[in-house]
């Protein structure tokens, strides 16, 4: 996802060469790759009330009734599950074995790799006389026009909101986004992921793979994570945040890990020190 | 999962807010969704000596013998698979696209989100001369009562013995509970956490997101790891446990980082100086 | 993993304890198991044009077509989905729920466990006007021989190249192999772990649970990374290696973390000691 800084003053044939690229390998996709055939395999189960809406666009889908609604040039993969009241924009490629659950929407143009499950259950539940009282969750999932979403990756349904991922969002294989969530236009999270409850993530905002974010926190737009971050309190500033320790050869790192574990102490006996001096 | 601690005084109607919540999401549920049939959904692949069991509870399905055995309340849902000697204890849901593998059990009241994978071999090899010997993965999974498995989250198969979850346990998505695994009744895991081969989690511990517990490891009941947190040694007394590098704009955190490679050797200078001074 | 260090000196009846037991559990479970029996179970969806080839060998696989070619002696489990020009080579397993995408291959006596996705799209995007414009993921996936991929694991073609899989490699669960990455013969990975793009890892390595590798770096042959630890650079020697902050009761852990980010600074004070005192 780096610019390729390859292209030498004399070479310059466009603006930007990693977007050439790209078009590029669209061309070379389109003519050597056979398009799926828009429709339902025939081992897909889709909710037995489910119609198919020749005219389907997003702001029509956005009306979710009671069937689902699959649009007329989707494409629902082999195995993929398709809940009652579910509804599929115009372009979007289900590729085989991804489960969209119930009342959960996907606009146009979107791909969703196998074995995404979108909308589960998110993970909510009260505590009872030292047992777990699971609440219900009854909002669903939102996910608007563009999205790529990888490979086992889940997006889980709301509590009482739905969970919303915005136009343009592109997420990685593995990614875990919980209950509540909300990611902004053009956020993108490499594999691996983790967005714990209720948390806001902004727009145009890139996430690095492994990183975890907290529940309940906002990052505003631009704000750029590191992989591995764990990201435990909001980002109000754009910019690129890091938090990773450093890895070296085993016996050198279990020297600093220990000294770690004093390392307040150590502050403390700086401190002693300095005013001794002084 | 923490209390809403949003009730005044003098709004207090219960004895506690986020229980009642949680009673009304499933008054409500129960009203709005129409529950899942019982059965087995036709695209499901079931072991064709399975048989449905009128009267199946718990303790009638412990003993496993070579056919799979379904109560009769509980739900298969589209695409899932249940292998011989499997067992589903009443009013379990698996929702699509579920695997419980050969001899597995599981018992009521259950929910398995989809693309969980009960029962896939442990991750057991012998080195042999720079090469890795399979070590056959002869145990099973067992889980107990009113137990929660998130979306893509898997529970291998023990090598020998079983891997166990106790009842009233919640996994959230995309958890990885290795071969051999015990977890104590009512602890409750976040997304994303790894458990390794034969660590042993006791009763009413929760395990925060991202989380990673070393194999062989030992967690007495009540601990509470934070999320993220890579926990390298039993914990023999409950209590919170956390250990994450704190983030930082990527600047600030370089230059900490690069330091704390040093840190060791930081330690031994404020020795050397603490000495000259005394 | 580690050689069971049990055997007392009267007692060592073989050269290696822990290799004797894994042929001790194959041998077991050739007895109690019922063998799959090969061929394609009539849920899978296989390419239409796929032919089943009684001679396969995998140097006969290497030649792909537009048809998937599954060998004779090949498994391919429940709800399994072989895409055209995928190939299997013989005695090959693929538990149920596997997906093998186009033109990808899989060498002989593999195991891939259920869920797995082999095959989906490299996370490939470039930038334009605030958008990220897909870069088609054209290469495939090739997998060698006596390779085992454990559940819900995703391996990820190739942007142009093939993503590579060598000979005896071991993955676990939920493990994120992306575009381009290869992997040498007989390195085993641990749950959870994530290798970024285009990144080169050698052969007979060891990857703890829940690490992380970069994009584009290289670990030549016998590095052993520990759980949890995130290698930001290429690792040229081999050696064991790690990172993790060290855990500590919470209490202790917030004032180690707070002091850590003043660290850079609190060895500026050391240095300013220094010299006042020299």
């Amino acid at each position: 996802m780096r610019a390729a800084a390859m292209a030498r003053p004399s070479a310059i044939i466009c603006d930007d060469a990693y977007l050439a690229f790209a078009r590029l390998t669209q061309w070379w996709a389109a003519r050597i790759r056979p398009a799926s055939p828009a429709g339902i395999h025939p081992s897909a189960v889709v909710d037995p009330t489910a119609h198919v809406d020749p005219s389907a666009t997003v702001s029509a889908l956005s009306v979710i009734g009671p069937a689902a609604t699959i649009a007329a040039h989707a494409v629902i993969g082999s195995h993929c599950v398709v809940e009652r009241g579910a509804s599929v924009g115009a372009g979007t490629v289900l590729k085989p074995r991804v489960v969209l659950g119930e009342n959960c929407s996907i606009g146009s143009r979107c791909i969703v790799h196998s074995g995404a499950v979108i909308g589960a259950d998110g993970f909510g539940f009260a505590p009872s006389q030292g047992r777990w009282e699971k609440i219900e969750q009854l909002g669903a999932v939102r996910i608007g026009d563009d999205v790529e979403i990888g490979a086992n990756s889940c997006v889980d349904r709301g509590a009482l909101d739905d969970t919303v991922l915005a136009d343009g969002v592109k997420l990685d294989n593995l990614v875990q986004i919980a209950h509540n969530v909300q990611v902004g236009a053009n956020t993108a999270m490499a594999g691996c992921v983790g967005i714990a409850g209720s948390a806001r993530i902004g727009a145009n905002c890139t996430i690095g793979g492994g990183a975890i974010v907290l529940g309940h926190l906002e990052l505003v737009d631009d704000v750029h994570v590191s992989a591995a971050t764990v990201i435990s309190r909001s980002i109000l500033k754009p910019g690129q945040y890091s938090g990773v320790f450093p890895f070296d050869d085993n016996a050198a790192w279990e020297k600093n890990a220990a000294t770690l574990r004093q390392l307040h102490a150590l502050r403390d006996r700086l401190r002693a020190m300095e005013k001794k001096i002084a």
